[in-house]
C-alpha cells in the first residue's frame, strides 16, 4: 500500500477562492461578508475536481491513499483576524472531508487550523476537536508563522502552543508544520518561506526540550525537513554544544520527515541521512512544482520514481516509508484502515 | 593550493568585544560612547589570537590561505544607527587588515559594510572603498538583512542594493551574501538564520532578473547553498514554472556556493549537483560547530577531510574547488597572489 502523507486540495472548484476573494474584500465592512451557507460546490463539482486532478495521478503513479488537507498557500492565515480564520478554516475542511467521504478508499482528511497572528492557538481547539471527532481527520497542519513571514510568533516550543500539543496528544494525532503564503517580499512562498518554515521549525525542537513534555507529541516536517538533513552533520555539531542529548534520542522518537523533495539526489541523501522510521513517502502533488523535469522526462513532484530507485533502501525499508511509517505516526489512519480490514 | 573563501576572525582578543559592549551600552547616549582610538589591541595580542587559533588549525588541517572578514555574528547590524555600524564596521575591517598584513601568505581581508536597517546602502560604498583600496579586500560581506531577523530589507534584486553593486563591478569583487545574528526569536541564528538567509537569497536571484542587469556580478552564497542544492530539483521546476532560463544560464555565472556543509553526505551531494566551477571550497572554522563529530573523531567544520574524500571529484576538478575558482570569482586574489609569484 502506498500512502502519501502530504496532499492538498489545490484543485477546488472556482467557487473556493471566489468566495474568499468576497470575504477579504469584506475585510473590515462585516455587513459585506459573505456567509459560509453561500458557498455552493455540488458534489459534482467536487468529484471531478478529484478525478481530473489528484486521483488521475494517484492512479497513474499507483498511489492508494492520500492525507488531505486544505491547500496550503491559501490558509493565509494573516489575513483578517480570527473570525476570518475560523469561517474560513471551516469551510476548507468541510471539503476536504466531503472529498475524503467520496473517495473513502483514497483520501482521509487533515485539518487546517483558524490560526490568527497574536490570537492565542487554544482558541484552534473547537475547530480541531470538531475536524477529529465529526470529520475523521487523522492529524492537522499547524502554522509555525501565522503571520506570513514576518515570524512573530513564539518558538513551537513555547508554552503558548501547549493548548495545541495537549490535544494532539489526547488523539494520538500528528501535525504537519507548515506555514502558508509569504506576505514578506524577501521570502519567495514556495521558494524560500516554505524551506526556511521546515528549517526553522527543527531548529526550534533542537533548541527546545518539547519532547520531554511532550515524550508522545509528533511532527511532521515537510519538504524532506528544509535544509536539517542536508546539514545533518551542522545540526549534530549544534545540539552537541548545546549539551543537548544525540539527535536520535533528542527528536527522532517524535521528528520526521518527509519525501517531498524533487530530484533523485536529494531523495538519496534523505534515505542516507535519516532513520528510515523517520521517513514518511509524500509528493505534495499538483503543488509548487507541477512541471516536467527536461532532464528525466517524468513529473518533477513523481516521488515515487526517486524513492523506487534509491539504493538505500530495502524492500522492507521502502514499505515503511510507503505505509508502515505512516500507519505509525497517524494512528487514527491506521484504525481507519483496519477497520476496513487493510 | 588550499584556500579557505570564508573565514571569519571569530577569535578577536576581548578587548574588541569589551569595546563594543561600551558603544551599545551608550546608544542613546553619544556622550558616553567610546571612541574608536579607545580600543587598544597590540600586535602582540593580535598575532597569538591567530597563531593559536586559526593559524594552527590551518597547518593542522593544511590550508595555505582564508579569506577573512570580520566576524558575522558580531556584526549585528540591527544594533543602533548607520553611525554605529560605520564606526564598528571601521574597526573590525581594520583589525582584519592588520592580520592579513601580519601573516601576508596566510590572510587576505574581506570587508563586512555599515549597514544599517532602513538605510540606504550606498551608504557603506566608502567603507567599501576603503577597504578595496587602502586595505587590499578582495571580497565583501553584504547581508541580505540587516534588521537581524526581520527581513525589512526588499529583496537582493531590488535597486535599492544596485549602488553597491555598481561599485562591486567596478572593483571586480564578489559579495559573500551573510546575515548577522537574529534578533527574532523564532530563528536560531546558525541553525536556522543562516541557513535561511542562503536559501532566500538564493530564491531572490531565481526570481530576479539580476545578473541580466549585471552580468558580471558574483555572490557566493555561504554554507553550501543553505537548502539550495538539496532541492534543487525544486528550484529547477520553479524557475521553469517562472519561465525563467535554465539554471545553469540563469544563475550559475553568477552564484556560487561554498563547502560549509559538514558531514561527508551533504559535501557528496552538494559535489553531485552543483557544477564544480561554481563551487568554492571553505570552512568557517572556529564558527558556528566547533565540536569533534563522534562519528568520525574529526572536526565537523574540517570540511578538506569531505572534499578529499568525495567520490564525485576527479584530481582536476578538486583543484578547482582549492584553488581555481577562488581566484575565478576573486580576481584581486590572483592578481595579489600572482605578483607574490603565485
Amino acid at each position: 500500500m502506498i500512502i502519501d502523507v502530504h496532499g492538498h486540495y489545490t484543485t477546488a472548484p472556482p467557487a473556493l477562492g471566489a468566495w474568499r476573494d468576497r470575504q477579504v474584500a469584506a475585510l473590515g465592512d462585516p455587513a459585506n461578508a459573505p456567509r459560509a451557507s453561500e458557498l455552493k460546490i455540488s458534489d459534482d463539482e467536487l468529484r471531478e475536481s478529484i478525478e481530473t486532478n489528484q486521483l488521475a495521478k494517484m492512479k497513474e503513479r499507483g498511489h492508494d491513499l492520500t492525507i488531505f488537507s486544505p491547500r496550503a498557500s491559501f490558509m493565509a492565515h494573516h489575513i483578517g483576524d480570527f473570525q476570518t480564520s475560523s469561517t474560513w478554516a471551516a469551510i476548507c475542511n468541510e471539503l476536504c472531508c466531503r472529498v475524503a467521504r467520496m473517495f473513502p478508499e483514497h483520501f482521509v482528511p487533515a485539518a487546517m487550523l483558524p490560526q490568527s497572528p497574536g490570537v492565542d492557538p487554544a482558541t484552534c481547539i473547537p475547530e480541531l476537536v470538531r475536524c477529529v471527532e465529526q470529520y475523521g481527520n487523522v492529524g492537522i497542519n499547524l502554522n509555525p508563522d501565522p503571520s506570513g513571514g514576518h515570524w512573530t510568533s513564539p518558538p513551537l516550543t513555547d508554552k503558548l502552543w501547549y493548548p495545541v500539543y495537549e490535544k494532539m496528544v489526547e488523539y494520538d494525532i500528528p501535525a504537519m508544520i507548515h506555514v502558508s503564503t509569504s506576505c514578506n517580499p524577501a521570502f519567495h512562498t514556495t521558494g524560500a518561506h516554505y524551506l526556511n518554515a521546515d528549517t526553522t521549525a527543527f531548529m526550534q525542537c533542537l533548541a527546545g526540550d518539547l519532547f520531554t513534555d511532550f515524550p508522545t507529541l509528533r511532527f511532521l516536517i515537510p519538504h524532506g525537513g528544509g535544509a536539517a538533513p542536508y546539514h545533518w552533520g551542522r545540526f549534530r555539531g549544534l545540539a552537541q554544544e548545546m549539551k543537548k542529548p544525540l539527535l536520535d534520542t533528542h527528536l527522532l522518537s517524535n521528528i520526521f520527515f518527509d519525501t517531498c523533495v524533487y530530484h533523485q539526489p536529494g531523495i538519496d541523501l534523505l534515505t542516507d541521512v535519516i532513520p528510515v522510521k523517520n521517513i514518511l513517502f509524500a509528493s505534495e502533488m499538483i503543488g509548487a512544482v507541477r512541471g516536467i523535469d527536461p532532464t528525466t522526462g517524468h513529473a518533477y513532484d513523481d516521488t515515487r520514481r526517486y524513492v523506487d530507485a534509491t539504493a538505500n533502501l530495502s524492500a522492507e525499508e521502502r514499505h515503511l516509508v510507503y505505509e508502515g511509517n505512516a500507519r505509525r505516526v497517524f494512528p487514527r489512519l491506521d484504525t481507519q484502515l483496519k477497520r476496513k480490514g487493510l
